[in-house]
């Protein structure tokens, strides 16, 4: 039996299934053994009383992604990496966004070179196909999945990423040549112009106008025209950041018809709603993302979704401007009309605290289910397990430690981000993740910055499971 | 108490709601008077032991409407309306068709002008807006309306009609301002080209093939959408020749939500199925009509509408092409590929025979239901009501007068349209409607044409009742 | 042409299916012609401006009714008959009740021994089954099928009135056999029983706790239970006084699956909540009815149910008891527990008035969907089509003239039943029907009482169409 | 770090979540550690290239029950747990059987008595209600509960053990209040006796009625009623045994309205139909159990729900009795009617190689939810959890050792219980749990018995988790 490079003491670790009292030992950046009492190594850390649960993995991060001129993400790679294990995660997937005219493998060169030796914590990159060529389609995309890319995202919406319906289709046709995951971004574009328009020639052009220009059937819509389009083509999809009953009743239909449709919601969906878009002057802006948040009856279908199964995994769509800065929510433009508000809001490190206050602590769903919410269903989905999204011998000592009762009011000063507001700030959260090991070094550690931001690496990924 | 011109004594007289014996006195094209005994006449017509029934409107029916080069339709007013009224029709609701770039009003001159002193019933023009200009939206389409030009329909599907989300969304929105009903023709294009082109790299061009390139998947996306199109608008639609139970439960859905949406199927989703597509060489184009026939299952799901109620109008979607002609189905570059067969089959004739003898001579529905679904709801629906669709005094005397129990074989020399095949060619029906009277006049008298072709007029219709 | 008995003239004539202006002439009792201009008659009757309608049958009516001992049902026949033509009605549907240990004709006899020279109106007896014996299942049953009483009801709850399921099996069967119409009073009464004692040992006997007692799962369950009998045994049936969704929903599935299931709503359920049961000391006791008024959104469902064609008819449930009265609804023991407050309220005249008034003048319903609802549906369904129902040649002249722009406030006194309050007092209805007629005689005529009690006669009925 | 008594070297573990490979040491019972390579032990097996997964729980299992004079239950606690150990089970939960008149407690002294020192896995007893007196509910059922009995059975079919909705209510109340779960038989025994006798009358008494006599709508019926009444309690409850699409239905409604509603498939209505009824003379009696076995419909339906997670445990319902034996399925009277034929079959060994096969082989449930199916979801519900049910450190070391591709044709001597016959004989499977282990000692080793028969002992229950 190996001497162990750290051991993990009397922790109550939890797994998507199982929950247990033991020690979790570490050799060589993986998980050795679990066991009873594992006897010495170079390190003992004491977790008596405490959660030991998988790193987060969030599968829906916005990154130094470029956007129109003038608008700039608040976070990079160090940023962003650094927030996120401050947050109790050990991998996030971000999107490399191919421009149109640009090839994906260039997009990736520039990607890959954002990234290098920046990252607190695990990557994984999505592929956005913005401009479906042949020979993005026959050569690109094919090459890319072989070589650990093997998830796309295609946009429903958003001038210059928005794909035709047979542009998805040829998109999707090749996921189901390659077993790559295609995610969908579901709202009618041409719905959300015309809304737009109108309010517009009204003069509606405050933030909060931003929700009505994208209601529920908007969302419903797409999602069912996504799910339609994989149904005709048989393949595999993901439904991002879905927030309302309408959508999600269309998920549930189609599996209930056999179809491999996965689903997506987020944070925003479980505690903002549309008057979060409200306030004096742009500070709905604050809140300004797509799909908007909605009301409460919205909330509690998400809930509802997250219980029963209907959602498999929980994603911040961390997509982060700066609200005081002309280069994030208050752009000149935005003033004009909330159609010029930057779309997104930061979340990454919050994600996995507000899920578990709102939903373990107020019982709405057991430990083992946030589990496979926030890391294992990501890994199986994404192609990152065994290797990433459990505590089990021989996967990544990802770990996230937890206080469990520790309230904390949330505030801007803990995130970390290069953001300057959280859309959460003052909500209070029964715990938090205090440390945060990947591959078994702590990156945070008792709430403090201890790693290095190149330990993080890029990690190929197999093709997912069905 | 008046002189009647014409007394049909004692048949079994048949509405909406209701069945009873007695005598329908006409005076002036209108019904006078219903009575136990109504006296003398000008004429007396013996009705007894047969049924007389409201003549049906067949609300959807292409005559003389233009179409690609070299690609003729095989009706003209004066063959569709004969045929119509040999097969118990009163009136019919033809499509006048604007090509991109041109005007509504010349379009509606042009058809006009088809159809002048050509028509054996009563016609009323349906509007197909392909170019939806400003112009188009913000003036033609309201002052037509206003004309009595009461609906519109808007294509999904097909190269040169198909209009956009954003389209559809602007045409709804004058249905919405103007009171007018808006008709979808509900298939999602991008997915047809792409299984379509598919098939023809695979080879598989001949006319079954027809059926894989637009399978259920297909109809369901869009008749989605355009329920959620109209969603958003808050406008009353008409889901024009639902084909399977996908979409049949979408709209059953949008209506238990409380939308305002209309629904018609058809004869070909009753009695024919994709089989029919199939046989030696191009026999299969006879049945080329789009949605394609799909199955068993479809037509009893399309029996489960009639009988329950979803839906509201039955109609022929008559869009006949001679066979053996080049200029019909038989056109040289059909035999390339079923993408270019022309779309459409007779039916203008065979309606309601059809209904009648698969429907309530087989105990689906009874006969107050099939008036309902072959005249009165097309009436109320399209804005003929009350002038067309009942039997009810001061109504116009449009009646159908059947022998309830006369077996007939369908051949296609009793339809006397001017193509030269019926799909139902062989079906045996059990009943006929052996005379037509059109505002008091008989067109048909036992199965002999009686009428001249000027008999027939268009009639303006107001905004539909909702 | 015989000369007429009596012309209304002029009339806005409506039936389920038509609404048009004209004469209607009658003659011995039956309406002999509608026209245009139908010229003389014995009497002629004005009537432009005004509404002539079917007049109303009431299916579901509760008339001199033995009950427990010392508990008086508060209308005969007299008053009963005299106060449903106060209320627009025609031909009124009451119960027959057989008592445990008594043969079906034998209360039969007595039943018709109280009806005999007392009715205003026609009737029809529904045989209530409370002990179906062998004799009474296989000789009396069908015997008084086949002598015109072709519906029976069987209650799920109530003491001494309740079937088991086997029981309901055997009398659906013979319903199956014979063609009679099985009506259902579906309430789970051991949940009744086991809710009502521990609401008593809590104390809570005031008639509010009436609604606790049967929430809505009692009724959904019953309802689903009663359908699946009957579809084991394959026979259709009535569910009466649907309360809510849940209910209605069981019966819309029922539907969807193809099963003959009718429905039927009161207007309780559309104007009352469980509100009304509460008040100072018992006078929540006057509305004490079973299922029990619910909420907003229950009464938001039955208009949608009535819209949408879940319910086929529209009956009071008349089942008056005094209020101030020891033998009705302050009866001694019923103030030591809601359990022994008579469950009932009138309703017989003001069932007409509220659903023109909520549903067709508030555009819920059209005038058409409203005659079918209050006459030809029961017409239709109870078998006394097309004797009943309708407006047509034919038919018996039974007619209800309304003033469709009277506002009324309805208050006790216009009701003219021998009850001493109405739950309804004080509503505000926008029509009430004037003038009826039964037969061609006027029984009420211009809200005052012309007719004589022995007018009324038993009707015999057919075999219900499917 | 302990010496370990046992390794299991190098197999591959699965969870209800993760799959791994790894050593699985054990000391005392329980599993002490998991690790790469955990060194040294007692004993050390080698178990590369087998899968190593958490024994079998059956919950769902009858042994040494009473039933009616003459009629003799095949296996008692001996026959009954060898096979369960042969079928890679280390833990079951077999029912002890309230008579009627006797005491819970009474009862369980008996049962207690039949087990003692014959038992090679564990056991826990749920107990059946069958006559809930004030004693029983007031005070013997919470009592019981307190001791570690927590979850009771009640019937709503078979004469002697059928309870009334009021005696179940009555039950539900306690399992409220003490937190116990309440497993329903779901069937309505009126049906059952209307459609018996009314087969009977016709002389259709051959097994082979047995399925017409319990039709889909009777187990439908009573799934929704047991969920409305503990809806009207708000209890948890367990439906057992679900056979078809109906019932599978309610329970997801049921779920999607938040009701907690648990529920079991069993192998019968997977891999049997009702042609196995079938058959010359009695042969069809070896199929003969309630529900019957369905069609092929019913088994993709049930397919469905272990695949989307509406059955949360999959058991085998064992209740065996001989085939060629008076005391069994050729009991004298049952050869006179399906009625007296005694109801069940025996399936303790034969279900986790069946759903195996037919699940984790054929791709249709993958492993990880094999084994909640099978185990851990069986120990959560239940009360068993953490010390059964999983692979985890310091749960009981219960463990069955598969070979993962053993094609095997299942014939009875392989199952080693004391029934004569299998329903399931000649179907092949592609792999078998050769080894089982229970708290660290194999039972049955490489299939060979080598467990001593007082190994097993009775394992008291918490109250489940929500």
């Amino acid at each position: 039996m190996a001497k162990f490079d750290l051991i993990i003491r009397g922790g109550r670790v939890a797994t998507a299934a199982d929950t247990f009292e033991c020690d979790v030992a570490i050799c060589d950046g993986r998980i050795a053994a679990l066991g009873d009492d594992l006897g010495t190594a170079d390190e003992i850390v004491d977790a008596r009383g405490r959660l030991v649960l998988p790193a987060g993995i969030d599968s829906h991060v916005h990154l130094a992604q470029p956007g129109p001129p003038g608008e700039v993400m608040a976070d990079d790679f160090e940023s962003g990496t650094r927030s996120a294990a401050f947050g109790g995660n050990g991998t996030v997937l971000p999107f490399c966004l191919q421009r149109r005219g640009q090839g994906l493998r260039a997009a990736l060169v520039d990607y890959h070179a954002k990234a290098a030796g920046q990252c607190y914590v695990d990557t994984a990159f999505h592929l956005i196909v913005t401009d479906p060529t042949e020979a993005v389609l026959g050569q690109e995309l094919p090459a890319l999945v072989a070589d650990g890319y093997t998830s796309f995202k295609v946009f429903m919406t958003y001038e210059g990423l928005a794909l035709s319906d047979r542009q998805m289709l040829e998109v999707m046709q090749v996921g189901r040549e390659t077993g790559a995951l295609v995610m969908v971004h579901a709202e009618n574009d041409d719905a959300i112009r015309f809304l737009t328009d109108r309010l517009e020639r009204l003069g509606r052009t405050a933030p909060r106008f931003h929700a009505a220009s994208r209601p529920i059937p908007v969302e419903r819509e797409a999602t069912h025209r996504a799910i339609s389009l994989s149904e005709i083509v048989d393949v595999r999809i993901m439904i991002v950041h879905v927030s309302n009953r309408g959508a999600m009743e269309e998920i549930r239909r189609a599996r209930n018809r056999g179809l491999p449709v996965h689903a997506e919601t987020c944070p925003q969906y479980l505690v903002l709603t549309e008057a979060d878009l409200d306030g004096i002057g742009m500070v709905g802006a604050k809140a300004v993302c797509s799909p908007p948040p909605r009301d409460f009856a919205s909330q509690e279908a998400c809930w509802e979704g997250l219980r029963t199964g209907v959602f498999d995994v929980f994603s911040s769509d961390h997509c982060p401007f700066r609200y005081d800065d002309p280069a994030g929510k208050l752009a000149p433009r935005g003033r004009s009309s909330f159609r010029w508000v930057p779309n997104g809001i930061p979340g990454i490190a919050t994600r996995l605290p507000i899920l578990f206050s709102e939903g373990v602590a107020k019982g709405r769903i057991d430990l083992n289910r946030f589990v496979s919410l926030t890391s294992t269903n990501h890994a199986k989905i994404y192609g990152l397990y065994p290797r990433k999204g459990t505590i089990a011998v021989g996967c990544d000592a990802d770990i996230a430690i937890w206080d469990p009762d520790r309230p904390t009011r949330i505030t801007h000063d803990l995130l970390h981000d290069a953001c300057d507001y959280t859309p959460y700030e003052g909500i209070e959260v029964s715990a938090w993740p205090a440390s945060t090991l990947v591959r078994g070094r702590f990156v945070v550690r008792d709430n403090r910055l201890v790693g290095s931001k190149g330990h993080g690496t890029h990690v190929a990924r197999s093709v997912a499971e069905g």
